[in-house]
């Protein structure tokens, strides 16, 4: 079997306290998964998976234990079927307990797009893209350039 | 249409200098999508994309022109076939000039695993999970927990 050769399989966000992060993404509309451990939480994906592990976990897995973590530089993108499902989802973000960083608005390149960030600071845009037609399964491809 | 609730279609990674970076990915055996446009590499993947921006023009989409973006926080992974597929990826990742953070090794959840930083410090885990068979398209279902 030969895969893909660009692929993410999984995305890990390191939390600082793993019960209030996995009680903000419950409350964002999120199930964990059956298969999630105590120390980590797993949520299926289309054809992926996010993980919610604890920082200091993830920095020592990473081989480098006394590493200061960062974020904001790598952003999580959710893009929605029209403007009122990006103004649904995001809603119920700030709902959950997320920080308004953008609301959602009309932006240069097109879209209809908004910024949040989880109790972490990991950041989400959550977008419409009407250039970007979504699969129905919530799959992005990009149209032939 | 309905969506599922749980996906992430894109994930962009702010970077320092984008010819860097796409000549990093370029070099790890990345293809750069044809509707890429100045300022922006896209890639389509298993069906999410994939984006390098700027990481202050990230900063000031994101509603924070004078934000300092941190790294590390968030771990993006790519789940191997085998073992020899893990080596390969990340050796073929250091040959394009990624910093080795731990080499690939057989790791306590009984699995094989490595990570290095791309060079904005993004860091990457490649890995074999015996518990989490991929798809044939490279995407990965959670088993039944």
């Amino acid at each position: 079997m030969t895969l893909p050769r660009q692929r993410v399989t999984l995305i890990t966000l390191g939390v600082a306290d793993l019960a209030r992060a996995r009680a903000f993404y419950e409350a964002w509309g999120w199930q964990i998964h059956p298969g999630s451990q105590t120390g980590v939480a797993f949520y299926q994906m289309n054809g992926a998976v996010l993980a919610l592990f604890g920082l200091g976990d993830l920095a020592e897995d990473q081989g480098r234990p006394d590493a200061v973590l960062g974020t904001g530089a790598m952003t999580l993108a959710q893009n929605c079927a029209d403007d009122a499902e990006t103004d649904a989802v995001f809603d119920a973000a700030l709902v959950a307990g997320a920080t308004l960083l953008k609301r959602p608005e009309k932006v240069f390149w097109g879209g209809y797009s908004g910024y949040f960030s989880d109790p972490d600071g990991h950041v989400w845009e959550i977008a419409t893209n009407p250039f970007w037609p979504l699969g129905e399964d919530g799959s992005l491809t990009l149209p032939a350039g």
